[in-house]
């Protein structure tokens, strides 16, 4: 019986997804049920280490964590006061919890927004305003819906959304629209009705006029604002094939979600919000980490002016990196030997909702993973790394996110994320200038903006019960007769645990190491404790006034790394619902509230959580435009003083016969 | 005639290198000439940018200038008395410049280093103090030779060598004697004499024996610190075979030494001290580098205790790059279609001495170079990034160092620098600990130090008149009424020309960002200079006290970015002379002097030169021991409003059809 059900920290299986469909709609029968998200709740990590202590020890398992549905669902009318979570057992049918969620928004639902689309351009005050324009002939209005960015304004028991217009001006249906963005936004109710019609500012006030402003034909830039093969008028013929071979077929193996590779055990995840998550990593048996995901992210835009201020984007919470994946093309998003695994979601009425190839698995050649030359020999050993990739890549209208973890073979890990897709653009005059955005066409401006992300890293080094030590590298002192540096060359590691929860702030003129550290498993060579360390990003944090709604609703972008105690419920760095969220729900009222309520807030060898913000202030280049070159982002996570020597050692020497190049004479032109 | 000539970027020949020795012997038949380098003395600036001029535009190239080589000689006796550096014209046999280098000594002389090891070896204090370690039966006695770093107590006009001892306990050649330092550093003069024998410290003082340690036999530690394949006792099976396939060949095409790929084109240059250089480098027929390269590396340690201060290494100007250069092997140190260049050095005699394969060249590929899905239509169009490296490893004593260009097909470039091999040790007893330090393994230590890297960075950005420009991004003020941020969300960025030639650190915290610009070259999008700017890698600085000598003979160690005026004859950053240097010649004491002259020092609009220091505080990791997975360091140069648009949509978009993956289905361990 316990045998049948999937492994706990498996994704629900669709036949799981329609099973709490039913009991949801059994449960209610008086209300009809619209869903928004079926999805599993992960079982209590109390449950769940000691079933992984069973099962990495290959024990008997004699009992095994409840399967439970998280649902996000509206009962009745689809209005915040009747949106709901229900944790529901799988099996028995049971509600074990309700909460409602009064006041909350669920994240976007694609078939509202296409309403929204609809009756906005059917609406005829937005029409007249259109027509006010006068687009050129064949222009084709597109519209962009943006969820609406708390300002304060506006009453926020309604939900709102900010409407963008351009126009596409080739028959092609994938002619870039964000070429021509046009002077008019309308802000639209949930329920599909016009409240408001916006003219776009001019210059950097928010002057605007009282109508729409007639469409500058100057504007009509051509085809180097297209990136669709079909529209860039020559291609590159200089590039040849590439292929990735394995005769022998790929290094991994997998059984249902568990992959294993070179020494690393992994179980993937996937679920709507935050898309690909890593669960039980372990490397030769060790477990390093419980749990790790992209927790959130926040774009928020640096355009002062109305209506761009509601520009700020909780990708994670409002979008859904799940619900967003792209169905990865073999030879295309991902080259060689590819494992594809599927998500699944829900429709509104409860039937599963598959994301096809949301995730790939594969390898790459990653140059040189370690070498040595004896130079009284000559004898070199060189090694080539081998990398483990999982990558799921997101679109959220006009972005895309290629978001990457790299497995070593040295048991060292990267996070990834590739920023891609087109820029948001918005009108600006011929001959204009702000100061908070890049003209990359003749009537376009890219506004500046940044990207924001925080990486939950839920640590298991050698154990649950881990420390945060942050190091420091410091000179000796000179001049002080306490102190051997008679030369002035000596310098020292400096080395403080974090007590308590906290933020802090990465510092690379002093080489401030952040150390997730194990104080009850000492190495056997160094007599210090066992770790990892992070190599973050180093970037810029929130630029938005602390006072501003960007900053109270992105709490976690204030410092770079943060520490805090493990519990079950705070997965999501910037809190649960995002969506037209006021703040005061994220990582530092969190922590703030432990200390007011005196609750423990010691993260001294206890089940912690580390949060990474990490991104890029992101000032358009011209060169990001029409489509933008991936703009790489990667945090490392490398044992330190965790093995008792350079657990890669073991890897095949490279050679010719096994990897078989091709040497390449003089190859002129020609 | 001029046709005849090698292009004039070209390295000298072996043909050339012959000739020159013989109109060096020529000119000076009374001396003995023992050689210690005979290369190319670029053509200055001025007559190489009139040719390069004439040569992109396909002129007719009435002249060219002239082939010079630099040679550094002695003749007669072989002290800095007789140390010279010729310029001589490789055609005529005219020596253009003669310039004793009084107080100077060459790079290291590997069959000099050999015979002080001999006579070190063979010296009978040093044998008794062998003797009286009374080391395991069937040891043998590994002797490395460092460069003396200049610490102030010693006469510098003698060359100096400082022999560490190591034993090698397995009877294998390519056993790791690093894990088996002895408590013994012998001094020994440029004439093989031994100067003093030291007994190492113990603890954190200078605290040292009269006699040298009975080896401690509890440091015996077996296999676990060997790298060598035959010395591991087993190796992963798991790893498959992955095979890079080019069926067409590769996207590049070369002629003797340039190289034209995907829009770009560049030389590649190549010298005993850098190197691999970088030469003429342009992007669809536009200028945008005249030259990089690696223009010095620092690895000062930081442990206090003498004679450790010693330990400092200039690994260019002390040893070579290009004369360190490994031997590149297909299918090893590089995957798929390899082009390999080889570097020439001169034997003492004056014979062309063939470095083989000391370049490769080779396609990667890079996953997603941009993607966009068109959520209207569900239509991706994604391209794979294809990059074309050029790499080149060096060896120098116990450390590797991969060095590697990756071009870009959408005009960016990267500079990788990995650092690995083997760290290097020294002896601790059992049981203790010091704060700069590791301990590997029983008896063990590897003493923290720092890698420090230069990379010179000469812009041609459009043209040969550039100018730096500091921009960074900072909060619009709040409730300032000048300034419409009624929400406080606004940001702008801000940018600061460089005046003056200066050094500058990094600050990710307002996103400091370094552009390199053209003011006489307008973008028609922006209205602003065309640039390219610097992604830097954001490391920590110098960590020995300002007034050490490391301090006063690694300047450019002070500042992360410096830019200079270009100067012909400034191509290192620690200066021409870093053996055994006093301080003074780097690129601080240029501006200083230049500000002292009242010499030009403007660098605005000028031809400058942008230096950027970075590397790693390297504290090792037991996961570092007994070999170092590659710690990956990377810098960026990106064009910045430098196209009008993304250079790269014209990239063929990618299919399975052409890059041929395999899916692969679940696949069970077994």
């Amino acid at each position: 019986m316990v045998a049948d059900l999937p492994h706990p920290l498996n994704p629900l299986t669709p036949k799981e997804i329609s099973r709490t469909a039913h009991h949801v709609r059994a449960a209610f029968p008086d209300q009809e049920a619209y869903f928004r998200v079926i999805t599993l709740l992960e079982p209590p990590k109390a449950e769940m280490v000691q079933f992984l202590d069973v099962e990495s020890s290959n024990g008997i398992l004699e009992s095994r964590p409840a399967r439970v549905a998280l649902v996000q669902v509206f009962l009745g009318p689809r209005d915040s006061e009747h949106f709901f979570q229900l944790d529901v057992d799988v099996v028995s049918g049971k509600v074990i919890k309700r909460e409602q969620l009064s006041g909350c928004h669920p994240h976007v639902d694609a078939n509202d927004m296409q309403k929204i689309e609809q009756a906005c351009l059917n609406d005829p005050d937005v029409r007249s305003a259109i027509e006010e324009m006068q687009l050129p002939e064949g222009a084709v209005i597109k519209i962009e819906p943006w969820t609406y960015a708390t300002d304060g304004t506006n009453d926020m028991s309604q939900k709102i959304t900010m409407c963008y217009f351009y126009m596409q001006l080739s028959p092609h249906p994938d002619a870039n629209h964000y070429a021509y963005p046009l002077d008019l936004c309308v802000e639209m109710s949930g329920d599909a009705r016009v409240l408001k019609i916006y003219y776009l500012p001019h210059g950097t006030s928010n002057d605007i006029s009282n109508s729409a402003r007639v469409y500058d034909r100057r504007n009509l830039h051509g085809s180097s604002t297209e990136y669709h093969p079909d529209l860039v008028p020559e291609h590159r013929s200089t590039t040849k094939p590439y292929h990735v071979v394995q005769p022998e077929g790929p290094s991994f193996t997998t059984e249902e979600n568990l992959i294993r590779w070179e020494k690393w055990t992994l179980r993937v995840g996937f679920n709507y919000r935050e898309g690909l998550t890593l669960h039980d990593v372990r490397y030769d048996g060790r477990s390093v980490f419980y749990r790790l995901s992209l927790s959130e992210m926040f774009v928020p835009y640096g355009d002062p002016r109305m209506p761009y201020v509601r520009k700020a984007a909780f990708d994670l919470g409002n979008d859904g990196a799940g619900i967003n994946a792209n169905n990865l093309q073999l030879g295309c998003d991902c080259l060689g030997q590819i494992k594809y695994f599927d998500g699944w979601h829900t429709t509104s009425s409860g039937e599963p909702l598959q994301i096809p190839n949301a995730v790939c698995c594969h390898e790459i050649d990653d140059g040189i993973l370690w070498k040595h030359t004896n130079f009284r020999t000559g004898n070199a050993v060189v090694t080539r790394s081998r990398v483990l990739v999982l990558q799921t890549i997101i679109t959220v209208s006009n972005y895309e996110y290629i978001f990457a973890f790299y497995f070593g073979q040295d048991a060292s890990l990267q996070y990834e994320v590739r920023a891609t897709g087109i820029v948001s653009t918005v009108p600006i005059s011929i001959g204009d200038k702000v100061p908070f955005g890049t003209v990359v066409a003749p009537g376009v401006l890219a506004p500046y903006h940044q990207h924001l992300f925080s990486l939950r890293i839920d640590p298991a080094v050698a154990g649950y019960k881990n420390s945060l030590v942050i190091e420091e590298s410091h000179p000796m002192p000179i001049k002080d007769p306490k102190v051997h540096n008679p030369f002035g060359v000596g310098y020292t590691t400096e080395s403080q645990f974090v007590e308590e929860e906290s933020g802090h702030d990465l510092d690379h003129m002093v080489n401030r190491v952040f150390k997730i550290v194990n104080e009850n498993v000492i190495s056997p060579v160094t007599g210090g404790p066992v770790g990892y360390k992070l190599s973050p990003f180093y970037s810029q944090l929130l630029l938005a006034h602390p006072s501003s709604y960007h900053a109270r609703r992105s709490e976690f972008a204030a410092h770079a790394v943060w520490v805090t105690r493990y519990h079950d419920d705070e997965l999501f760095a910037a809190g649960r619902h995002t969506m037209q969220s006021l703040g005061g729900q994220g990582i530092a009222s969190w922590i703030k509230k432990r200390q007011e309520d005196k609750e423990a807030s010691s993260v001294r060898d206890q089940d912690i959580v580390i949060w990474h913000t990490f991104g890029s202030t992101h000032n358009p280049r011209v060169e990001d435009w029409p489509v933008m070159p991936c703009e790489k982002m990667q945090v490392g996570l490398k044992p330190v003083n965790f093995f008792t020597a350079n657990p890669a050692t073991d890897v095949v020497v490279s050679t010719q016969a096994r990897n078989q190049s091709v040497l390449v004479n003089e190859v002129q032109t020609g």
